[in-house]
């Protein structure tokens, strides 16, 4: 299909692509746009009637948005019909992601009553409720018959954003109820709006934040939620799919956190290198100050270094088990809190459950360490006539720092959370820089008190 | 609300109880059974009217609907009844969670009609879409007019799961198109549904992993999906509140790979706690055994560190910085690929970032790591006379482990994916591990270099 296009675009047979389009379903055409490359696109899309045009923009990605913005801006009247087309939820989400005077340009374009509209979303907080809802949507009132609501719906309907939940308000537009269509449907054309209210009805206020939307569309199998202010006034509406990248994206931020990086809030390609680097380059910096205490607390261990070389050896292996154990726990703990599995309320419940996995853990790795120390000393001899104190020193302190990490990397979410903070920055990597130093000085006060006098 | 009704079970209300419960919503009454402690749950359940009682069981947690079932398994017509009366999909849901066993002893107290179904569901693979879909949809004919569709959908849309999304299909009941319950209310009674159609509708096969579910619904914005056998005929239909569960498992489980442990495959806090050490401790130990390769690694340079023991008091900073780089680029490239922004085509172009990437933010660390020996040896005089090369060991080491750190990162989920195995497995302690052993040999590589005949 592209192919076709792109030959039809190159041999400039503009009737010939304008039938095309008019058999092609929206969906189809915005994969095309996405996919043309640049100048191609714009000038396909200016092809395009004027409401498939509309359509076709919602659909495409937000680089793609801004490039045809771009293209069309010296095209006024082309520009500021599209602009006035777009449904109110796209059309924030465009702005927001615009520098602020192009938007100022943009607004201008608007028709008084769309730019009303614009101004009042963009006029929510940022990640709120207000930004996500759309103005357009069915409101009907009790006292009608079903017959009434579906002849309403016929004449009004064609600019809601969904009619699959239609919503009963009172004469002042306070929102009562709102009623799935099939409810609608499935009811005899004379039956009242009023019989089929339950009176129970899931609400957003415009100033809640957009993952309270997230779990809201999770627990009530609602393909749209209704939005009102703090006086119960029907605002708007927000659609299960507005929702949907709002999930994805929070998801992609906390798995970024939990990876131990700021979040990007763009496409990995399409971050500059740049931008790339320095969010990166801020935490690993500052794990990397952390981690310079691993060589402070093996500085104070130097003279047993120097006396028993072969304490250095093992280091890396016991600091990076009580990493890896801290990772586990901090990734499990971080995760229930997201989906709502575990509150604050429970970390005795979770200390207690990881008190023990940390114990169990801690005991399988010691066991492995200790057999390790003595096979290698009755196959090479090489830990001399104190490796049953050698063994014992990496078993023990494997079982501390196992130990250790488990319970920081499980307790820290719960800590950062109680803060306010985000448990998901109690990231892998935090959680064992964490672990190291204090790794370190576990396995080196074992090694003293066993040693002291053989080894030491 | 739940000690209201608590204390109407415990004074035995049950006619107080049977009033108050045709007064609640079933998202409420389904709140309500899931919070009751047994056995008050099941003595609440029984009270509910039977149609009532399939919704709320619906809307309850698997171990919820698991106990439920125990608990009635005494009453056979009762069970009987909500096992019909549930949707298909439900079904088959819960026959998954159970025993084989149970499942076929269930499954004869079926209609026959409803057994045909439920067989069938059952007979699709593990993770297919066939096991999600539901036969419960509306299929109209083109060539019926608006008011033909409305009627019909009023005496048989009932049992439908969704009417949001109507099917048309021909005589051979093969999937013409699927239309949005807006464009039949919004046309005219009189119209055709032959003229609404577009003929472009995306569907599901029924062997289609459920994967594809979950990025055909973000691709489409629709909140139903029809599935069709290889011979194109509509054999159900996907819901999208259903792939919400399932995109939420999968991302858990993306999670808990990058952590570094095998997937729970059920809530943290529902896990037993031997199984949640078993599944945390294979991959440790695992590990482990990798990470024990870093005290061979170390062994071989037992001589230079007993000649300069201040090598080792860097080990642990070194290591750990190419496992922080590398747990930063495999959480960015295994969430890209899992949102389809990255495939295994572009590993070229992700290199090409990624050594410039490594190589910044190795610079990065590499000066500070400098700074640091040459600061130290300022205040505290501890690094002797031949400190530059000290510091610039440390400096080139932190250069070459962060960079070789980066690109295992990045390039270990390609090649994960390449073999056709998960890139989520190529988690952060696993990267991290794989570099520490690395490490250490470009490490102490670079001080040979750098420091034979003065220090070594």
């Amino acid at each position: 299909m592209i192919s076709e296009i792109e030959t039809l675009l190159a041999a400039r047979e503009f009737h010939a692509l304008r039938r095309k389009i008019t058999e092609l379903p929206v969906s189809l055409l915005a994969d095309i746009v996405s996919e043309l490359p640049s100048p191609d696109d714009v000038i396909f899309f200016r092809l395009l009637p004027r409401h498939t045009a509309a359509d076709v923009f919602e659909y495409a990605p937000p680089e793609k948005q801004q490039a045809l913005i771009q293209a069309l801006a010296s095209h006024q009247r082309r520009l500021a019909e599209l602009l006035n087309d777009l449904a109110p939820d796209d059309r924030t989400a465009l702005f927001e992601e615009l520098p602020g005077p192009i938007v100022q340009r943009l607004m201008n374009l608007l028709a008084p009553e769309e730019k009303t509209i614009a101004a009042t979303l963009l006029g929510y907080p940022e990640e709120s409720v207000g930004r996500l809802m759309t103005p357009d949507y069915v409101a009907i009132r009790g006292e009608w018959t079903i017959a009434d609501a579906l002849r309403h719906i016929r004449c009004y309907g064609r600019d809601s954003e969904t009619l699959n939940i239609i919503y009963v308000v009172d004469e002042k537009w306070r929102l009562v109820d709102d009623l799935r269509i099939r409810e609608v449907l499935l009811a005899s054309p004379e039956a009242r709006i009023a019989d089929l209210i339950d009176g129970h009805c899931d609400a957003l206020l415009t100033t809640d934040d957009q993952e309270r939307a997230v779990r809201c569309f999770a627990e009530t199998d609602r393909v749209a939620l209704p939005v009102v202010d703090s006086s119960g006034i029907l605002v708007g509406i927000v659609t299960v799919d507005d929702v949907l990248d709002v999930a994805e994206e929070e998801v992609t931020e906390d798995i970024q956190k939990i990876g131990g990086l700021e979040v990007l809030h763009e496409p990995y390609m399409d971050t500059p290198l740049f931008t790339l680097v320095k969010k990166r380059a801020r935490w690993l910096t500052a794990l990397f100050l952390g981690e310079m205490l691993t060589a402070t607390a093996m500085g104070y261990f130097e003279a047993e270094i120097a006396r028993a070389v072969v304490l250095a050896l093992f280091v890396p292996l016991i600091i990076s088990s009580g990493g890896n154990s801290g990772s586990q726990a901090a990734t499990l703990i971080i995760r229930a809190m997201a989906v709502g599995e575990i509150t604050l309320a429970d970390w005795w419940r979770v200390m207690r459950r990881e008190i023990f996995s940390g114990l169990s853990l801690g005991a399988v790795l010691g066991v492995i360490g200790f057999v390790r120390v003595a096979v290698w000393q009755e196959l090479f001899g090489i830990y001399g006539e104190h490796w049953p104190f050698i063994a014992l020193t990496v078993g023990l302190s494997l079982i501390g720092v196992v130990l250790w990490g488990t319970l920081s990397g499980s307790m820290l979410p719960f800590f950062i959370r109680s803060l306010g903070g985000d448990p998901a920055t109690s990231s892998a990597p935090f959680v064992a820089t964490l672990v190291d130093v204090t790794g370190l000085v576990i396995y080196f006060s074992v090694a003293a008190l066993l040693l002291s006098g053989r080894l030491l």
